[in-house]
């Protein structure tokens, strides 16, 4: 039986990235893509619950069949292994993202979402971002490291409960120096909501903000990125800060 | 100038559990509510960037301010945060859930992404649930172990970038044990989505599933709510599985 890809994204099932890592995938494995009808970014771990959900078939060709639903990057992974995959996948993708999930940014991403989802069901999987927003963008920079690292982890294989937060810089390929495995950085969003008046003179608030990552040491995401490296950072879904359990014993005696 | 607390949830602003986490948390401080308009459960830490908020004053008394939002729990955080809050608030509560938020629960919960998205901004904060999800849930046995995680947090402290995921058995408060510091459960769902079909024909999905926990390890979440005890598990926003990161070096050399 040939290998299967589920893959998914959260920018939507006409995103260029989604396209680009549906070509680097087909190269190893039978795809199944189950993504967004619209585009689902800062949608992290959400889930859908309160209504159904719709799924459509995009195009069916030779080990490439490719559906949509109206939920989020997590219910696109949830249905598709359940309903949608003719077998289990051997990997779940995810992406590749307009734009960084990098440090912190993983908390709301539903690129990242999905993958963890992928986790906690038991799949390795693999989110893959660009370091650019434009719907546009041009990905060709980002498809030989996509391409290694999806051939690496098929190769000599990664640890169960762990998947990968790739994100990779805004250069051409031969510019990117190569794969850092780091540590998610340390940093923080400045919020700022933008408060304006409708015509009928009532507020409203825009979410706005500043990304801060002030000296990232040189073992994490934001330093692989700024140095011209891919960076990516082997993540899990047990939350637990183990190392303050002792401390806290004696808070809560 | 009185300690600030800020308060939100994810079941809504006239919630049964943030009444009575309200009705608890002034006895130690002033307080600022910003809870989502309706219902947000499942949200995770999902972010309303594609649309504005709209906030409103639902009720302001001495010493107690209730805002409600049409965003999600994380958008409620933000949004009170820098526009809401007199001064910052020394720390962030979020709760009572009406369910559990226990293990593998944190991923999709709401409740516990306010939480997050607090440490994220450099508060403490603490989610409490209880087991139970009747919009009509009795939260008189969760009182006391309420009262006492807010004081022993409030007197002795916990550390910086540590906030704390609490969940408190259906039991009557003489029938809890004690509180138990816990890591997170592993435990998955088994998702079945239930198809069905509308009046014109077409198929659409129902998520349904089942929470397994087999055999939970003695210093778990699980283990303790499942032996009478108040669960109580520290938690943090890196997501790096920090025990790979030399395996996975050898993996994209």
């Amino acid at each position: 039986m040939k290998p299967l890809f589920l893959i998914t994204n959260d920018d939507g099932v006409t995103a260029k990235g989604l396209q680009t890592l549906v070509e680097e995938a087909r190269q190893f494995a039978d795809i199944v893509v189950m993504a967004p009808s619209n585009n689902a970014s800062g949608m992290g771990l959400s889930i859908t619950s309160s209504r159904p959900l719709r799924a459509k078939e995009v195009k069916k060709e030779d080990g490439l069949a490719i559906y949509c639903c109206d939920g989020t990057p997590v219910d696109c992974v949830k249905l598709a292994v359940e309903h949608f995959c003719p077998y289990p996948p051997s990997l779940v993708l995810s992406g590749i993202n307009h734009g960084s999930n990098s440090s912190i940014n993983i908390l709301y991403s539903g690129t990242m979402g999905a993958v963890l989802e992928a986790t906690a069901l038991g799949f390795n999987a693999i989110g893959f971002s660009l370091l650019n927003h434009n719907p546009e963008a041009d990905f060709s920079g980002c498809r030989p490291s996509v391409r290694k690292i999806i051939d690496s982890t098929l190769e000599k294989g990664i640890p169960a409960g762990v998947s990968l937060n790739v994100n990779i810089p805004r250069l051409k390929a031969d510019e990117i120096k190569g794969i850092r495995i780091c540590h998610q950085a340390s940093a923080r969003w400045y919020d700022s909501f933008e408060k304006r008046i409708d015509p009928q003179g009532r507020p409203y608030w825009w979410l706005t903000g500043k990304f801060d990552c002030p000296n990232p040491s040189e073992n994490s995401d934001e330093w692989a990125l700024a140095h011209g490296y891919v960076s990516v950072v082997p993540i899990h879904t047990d939350f637990t800060n183990y190392q303050t359990i002792d401390t806290l014993k004696k808070v809560y005696d």
